[in-house]
Parts: C-alpha cells; sequence; structure tokens
C-alpha cells in the first residue's frame, strides 16, 4: 500500500474542503450569523492541515486500483468529519453523530435530515448543507482531478472510476484532466442557469442558490419544513425539469456540446430513462386520481414527485406516504432504479438494468435454443464481460448489504415499512421514505448505532459500494 | 417444438395422478365421506384421459432442453388444474380459482391456504391437501422417470433439470432412471420413519400421517387451526428434526447410503445449512427472550420456527407474528435463503448464496490484486463458469419478478408488509408470513387478479423461475 501517496491525496481533499468552507462564511458575513466563525475557523484549520500534509510530493508514483479504493473511501470519510466541525462546534447540531450524519447525508446527496426544524438553522449552515450536495453530487476527486497538476498516468483514472457513479467509465476526452473539467463546466453551467431561472420566477436569491445547488447534486435539503411544497407551481416545474436534467448522463450534454445531437439522442440509456419516468409519473397521476384533486394537478406532482425520487434528489411538494399503496409502490421501485450513469443521481442506474434486463433475455434465448451465440450488446457495442461480471456482483453485495442493514435496523424495533423504505431511502441517496422516515419525518430519532449503518449504507450507496467493501476488507491490507 | 411428446408426458402426469386420488378416496371411504365420490370420479376421469393421451408412443424422438422447460411448466400446470377438481366439485372450495390456488400451494409445496377454518373440511379434503405437498416436493416427473419406462437419454435428464430444485442437477448413479428411484427411495424411507414416530409419540395415526407427508414435502398445511401448536413438545420436536432432515440435499443420504460418510459431511452446502440454522435460531431465541416464558421454551419454538421457514415448510407453533422486529427480520431473511438444492425444500437455495459470496469475494480480491488469477471452487472443484452465470441470472429474475408482484399486488392497497411478505412467503414457497398473511390468518381476502399473480409467483418459486419465463416467451413458440 502506498500510504504517501494516499496521505497526499488526502491532503488534498482536506485542503480543498478548507476553501469549500469560504463560501458559508460569505452568508455569514452577509446575514450577520456568529455560526460564521466556525465555517471561518474550521476552514482554515482545515486549509492548514492540508497544506501540511501536501508539502511533499510523494516519490513513489505506484498507484494500483487498491490504492484508488482506499484513498476514496477515506477521502468521502475525511472529508465528512472536517465537514460536520461547523456545524457541530457552533451548536446548531448538539450531538458529533448528528452533524456526521446530517453532512454524509449532504455529501452523498441523499438529503436524509436529522433536524426537525431545518427553518430553524441558520442561513450559513443551511448553505453548507445545500452545497455539500453540489460538491459530493459530482464527486470531490473529479474536481481534484480537474484543478490540480497531479502526477499523470493510471493513478487519475483509478480515483475517477472509484468514484464515478455507473457500471463503467469512460473518457469524454482522451485527457482525464479535460474530461474532468468539461464534466465541471457542465456541471456549473446548468447550476448558473437553473439559479438564474428561479430568481426570474421570482424565488428569493438565498432560497434560489440554496435550491439550484441542492438540485444540481440531487441532494434533496429543503430549507424549507415542507420542502418545495410552499413555492409557486412554477418554481416546483423548474425544479422538475431540473432534477430531470441532472439525473441524465452528463456524456449526453458533452454529446450535445460537440454537436453529435444524433449521437446524443441514440444513448439507450437516456431514452430509457426517460420512458421509465413519465411511464411511471403517469401511473402515479392515474392511481391518486381516487383520492385528491384534478388529474393535471395530479399530474403535475406527479411528475415532481417521480423525478424527485428517480433522480434520488428527494424534494417533495406533497406527503407521497399519504398516496395509496400502488403509487407508494411505484415510488419505491423508481428508488432501486435511479438515475443515469454518469450523472449526480444516485440508486442503482438505469444502465444496470439494461444489462440486468438484456443478460437474462439472453440466457433465456440460450436456454431455447442451446446453440445459438449471442452477444449483450448496448448501443451496437458489446458489453464486456468484465462490465457483465461487475454489474453481478454489485448485485449481489447490494442484495447482502440491504439485508444486513434491515436486520441491523430491526433491532430498534420499529416496523418493518420504516426499516425497509429507510434503508431503501439512504442506501440509494434518496432521502425520504414512508413512515416513520416518510417526506414530513425526519431520521432524528434512530439510535446511535443505527445511525452509524445508516451513514455506512449512504457512503456505500454513493460510491457503488465496491471502495468501502474494500476499505473494511481485510484482504486490502495485508502486505 | 415435439408437440406430440409433450403430450405424451403429460398423458402420463395426468393418468398417475389419477392413480394417486386413489388415496383420498380410500380415506373417504374409511371416514365414510360423500367427497369421495369427487376423489373417485375425477381420479376415473384423469386415468382415462391420460391413458387416451400416452396410447400412441411419439415416432419423433428430437427432445431439446426446450421442450423439457414447457413440459415441467405445463405439465405443473395442469396438475394443479385437475388436482383441484375434486376439492372444487365436492362443495368445500366454493371457487375454482380458491381450489386452484390452495393445490397450488399445495403441489408447490407453499402451505398457504385459502381456507379459513381447515378443521372444517372433510378428512380425505385434508388427505389431499397433504398428499400434494409429498408429491410436489419431490417433483412430480422425477416420479413419472422413476417408473416409467420412457424412451431414454437426453430427455429424461433435460425434464429432471427443469424441475430439480437448485443451482445443479448431478446424477447420482450412471442411470438416471435409477437414481430417481433412489431419490424416491429415500424420501418415501424418511417419510415413514417420521410417521411411526409421530405415531409412538402418541398423535392420531390419520394426523400422524398427514404430518409426515406434509413435512417430507416441506409444504406445511395443517390440519388443525393453530397448526402444529396444540400437539406436545415432543411431536413438535419430531417435526423439528424431520423439517431440517428433510430441508438437507438429499446426495447426503445417498452418499450415507453407500457408506461414504466422510464425503457426506464435506459437503459445503449442508454445512452452512447447520450453520445458519443453528444461529438463526439462538438468535431468535436470544431476541424473543424479552418478550416471553423462559429461555429453553424460547429456544424450543426458536428451533421449530427457524425450521419450519428455512425449509419453507412453514408450520407453526407460536404465532411469530408478534415476535419483536430483529426475530421477524431473522424469519423474513430465512425466508429467502431456504433449504439445500436437491432437498424437497423452496427459497433460493443455500447453494446459490455459497456461490454469491465466493463470487463476491473473489471480485472483492480481484479489484485489490487485479493480476491474480483465482478460481470459484466448491468442495474443491471448480465452479463452472455457466452454474455462476445461470445463479446470476436467476438472481436478477428473481429479484424483477419478486418486484413486479409486489407492484401489481399493492393494487389492492394493502398496507406494505402484508404485500412483501405475501411474495416472500409464496415465490419462496413457504406459506405464512406477515400482519394480514400472519400464521394465524390466510389468503382468502386476495381478489382474483392477485390470486393469480400469487399462483404465478408459487410455480415459479417450486419451478425455479426459467421453466415458467420460458413458457411464457414468445421466442419459445416461434418456429
Amino acid at each position: 500500500m502506498n500510504h504517501k501517496s494516499i496521505v497526499f491525496i488526502l491532503g488534498w481533499i482536506i485542503k480543498i474542503e478548507g476553501l469549500f468552507m469560504a463560501l458559508p462564511t460569505l452568508a455569514a458575513i452577509i446575514y450577520r450569523e456568529k455560526a460564521g466563525w466556525c465555517f471561518l475557523g474550521v476552514g482554515v484549520f482545515a486549509f492548514a492541515l492540508g497544506s501540511v500534509l501536501t508539502y511533499f510530493k510523494p516519490y513513489n508514483n505506484k498507484f494500483y486500483a487498491r490504492e484508488g479504493f482506499v484513498t476514496v473511501s477515506l477521502g468521502w470519510i475525511v472529508l465528512s468529519l472536517i465537514g460536520a466541525l461547523p456545524i457541530y462546534l457552533c451548536g446548531e447540531f448538539p450531538k458529533y453523530i448528528d452533524a456526521v450524519f446530517e453532512i454524509v447525508s449532504g455529501f452523498t446527496t441523499t438529503g436524509a435530515s436529522v433536524c426537525p426544524d431545518v427553518e430553524a438553522l441558520s442561513r450559513c449552515v443551511n448553505l453548507w448543507r445545500c452545497f455539500s450536495h453540489w460538491i459530493g453530487g459530482m464527486g470531490v476527486l473529479v474536481f481534484v482531478l480537474a484543478i490540480l497538476p497531479m502526477a499523470g498516468g493510471g493513478q487519475n483514472l483509478k480515483l475517477m472510476k472509484a468514484e464515478s457513479p455507473g457500471p463503467s467509465v469512460s473518457k469524454l476526452v482522451p485527457k482525464l484532466k479535460d474530461s474532468a473539467l468539461y464534466l465541471y463546466g457542465i456541471y456549473m453551467a446548468l447550476t448558473i442557469i437553473m439559479f438564474a431561472l428561479l430568481v426570474l420566477a421570482k424565488m428569493p436569491v438565498y432560497d434560489s442558490l440554496c435550491t439550484a445547488i441542492g438540485t444540481a447534486g440531487t441532494g434533496g435539503y429543503g430549507i424549507k419544513g415542507d420542502s418545495i411544497g410552499s413555492y409557486s407551481p412554477l418554481i416546483q416545474n423548474i425544479c422538475t425539469v431540473f432534477m430531470f436534467l441532472f439525473g441524465v448522463n452528463f456524456n449526453f450534454y458533452f454529446l450535445i456540446l460537440i454537436k453529435r445531437v444524433k449521437d446524443a439522442f441514440s444513448i439507450e440509456e437516456v431514452r430509457w430513462y426517460f420512458i421509465v419516468y413519465v411511464a411511471a409519473s403517469v401511473l402515479v397521476a392515474l392511481s391518486v386520481t381516487s383520492q385528491s384533486g384534478g388529474f393535471f394537478n395530479n399530474l403535475h406532482h406527479a411528475f415532481f414527485q417521480c423525478a424527485s425520487v428517480m433522480t434520488t434528489t428527494g424534494f417533495s411538494t406533497v406527503d407521497f406516504d399519504l398516496w395509496p399503496q400502488f403509487a407508494k409502490m411505484i415510488m419505491i421501485g423508481l428508488m432501486f432504479v435511479g438515475a443515469c450513469a454518469g450523472s449526480t443521481g444516485g440508486g442503482m442506474k438505469v444502465s444496470r438494468f439494461i444489462i440486468y434486463f438484456k443478460t437474462a433475455k439472453k440466457e433465456l434465448s440460450y436456454l431455447i435454443h442451446p446453440r445459438s451465440v449471442k452477444i449483450v450488446k448496448m448501443e451496437g457495442k458489446k458489453i464486456e464481460h468484465e462490465v457483465i461480471r461487475s454489474a453481478n456482483i454489485y448485485l449481489i453485495c447490494y442484495v447482502v448489504i440491504f439485508a444486513v442493514s434491515l436486520l441491523l435496523l430491526s433491532l430498534e424495533n420499529y416496523d418493518f415499512t420504516t426499516n425497509f423504505t429507510a434503508v431503501a431511502a439512504t442506501f440509494n441517496n434518496i432521502g425520504p421514505g414512508l413512515n416513520l422516515v416518510g417526506p414530513t419525518q425526519n431520521f432524528a430519532f434512530w439510535g446511535f448505532f443505527s445511525k452509524i449503518v445508516i451513514i455506512f449504507d449512504m457512503l456505500a450507496g454513493r460510491l457503488e459500494i465496491f471502495p468501502m467493501l474494500i476499505l473494511f476488507s481485510p484482504a486490502t491490507w495485508r502486505k
């Protein structure tokens, strides 16, 4: 294990996190809030600590996949432990575990809060919560890659592979640093457009900023008690559209930017993502019709809520825990499907499901005609055996972690629906579940041990399981 | 598609089912019950129909895997449709769909009943319910193979592969017919031993017979309202032991019979089956301690209940729906694990989980050390790539069918726990779930459409998914 390189990269992460804290500090200055001192203090401390750790560049350049996975998982843990400090020190989160929970939920773009009254939080804390979505959405290491003159080569691709969501990572352009820059460029541009539209739709500037960065990361922290419920339908519709857009594979935007529009629209994953989303929304709207107002009002909320859950954002305009069981099942189903690979969204990813369906179809046709040779293809290209195998193992690990989490949470003796949707909503990085963890509830009631379990699930979900498993696997640390 | 061969084998199945109806007819004669006429009538009709269908032996011997799968799934459907006739015609199940549900639940060894009061049923009907477990447990086609002089060769192995539970089928002895005979021999012997022990433990003879054949098939139809709850602890313990024994891979008994005892005890699946069972029972006993009597009494019930659920039998001595959430989660976990491959039990099978864990471990170690070459082994032998792939696809199909079933059942707007455990308990062929489908409840309240969904799940669960999928796949029926 190349410890020095790992510490070096962790140092950069800490340093950059320190810089990021300038934003909430600035907000605190504008709104004259005392909590700003905590952000300033921790920010300076983090920047100093990071600077020390990155002072000596490691001479050993050997950086294997193992190092990549360990760096990413440790990086996210360190990021969270430090990110939790200011909101703990300023006293708005009395327990450190709650502050860590809140900020892990932020960085992993989950959006499950332990705070019973978000409107009572100071503005700089709320901004930091939403900003953590933005940082975590695209990935902090991608950011490191984008701006830093690091030792090039395999190292960077390994880091990016370990952090990026979805079954496979392709570089947009030959140089990885440029890919990372493009990604952050698109991300930034979409965020600014959304922010501008929200301001035009007469949302207050501060609210617009928080909502835009929270949506961009598909995070879902609301700064109001009822999330997006009390804003105008126009603002809600803007959110719907942008939640959907941030769940799209960013390759799509890149292809459009370089004017390969036809290629962009032929990405199978994006097409299925769209089809599933529309179909689910219409079914939900039809199913809730019997319960409430007009069909078009229901369609409005259904489109919002399905986008929110499928992209794993987690905003809400209505309490979908009150919907009929069929609509709730569709929501739970969407939680697992998730958004596109290569987006900021979580879940299992649409492309994995495409791989699953295609391999299952191939197996059936193999059983029917054992002599026929079939290849599993996506967009005309053969899906490599490695990708399929990895997707299968992902499913196995996913199911096992899910089951173990459910078992551990059940020790607190809450009902099955609460436990099941708590795991589903955090492991898939959505936020709200049903019953005790429904859209109008929060996660404060869980005990210390359960919070640790949920924190693990959020991190494992965001990093797509393998980095966390490798971090805790004894084989990793053997000589 | 070789229609004539399929019809020929279906004919044999119908004919044998007709013969099997002699048992309830005999019971009806002994107990002088009118319902016996229905069994006699349908039995004679089935035997006659089967004889007509098997009158001409098909000259075309081409029998591919496709034919095997279609024959097995159609065979089980026909078996159920005819098996439901007598209990419908005698008037004790007013609706035909309920009769079909009850008898599919019987043949698939599920044991989920739509009957609100089983003690009100006539004895011959109750015997037929339990006997259907025994027939379905080992598989009706294995029976056909065991006793019939059929066109030999690949045809039989294909049938057996399609019907047998577990990821792979190995012949015990070179001749398949002999393998089938051995299996049924062991099955019959264990059943008789259990029956004898129950009688010795002072259970009434009729009750002993029903309980023994119900346990042998790991079915779980009780003939009392409280299942096994009102019998003596000794009788309950005999059931515990035999439920466990019928969940063991039958290769184990075969190896013991031919005195390769060491080989028998080195079967990994059997060892893990034992470990998981004991661990789960102890955990359950510890977790329910806080709620009821002494620890040893709890251990008694925990061992019974865990054996019942893990082997997918479904008997009960206590209402485990009243247990704390942690114990209930262990029960739900065991439902999915299921028994050993090559036993009469259902679920996903212990050996599949061994394959999953081993492949996941291999993948992790591959990620850590990409250059190391590792092979997944079981009992010293390499697990073939085909077996692993098939187990993976099984998991995919399993999860998808589970999710779709859950969605369809949710149309009736019952709670999540009921829907989830209804699917878990029927797809894994256990019987009782939680809440509305708990151990003291029944499945009568579901609507027609939901019953069809559950019937499909029970059949798909028993036949391990692929035969049912192939039956309903358009590609199967294309020229």
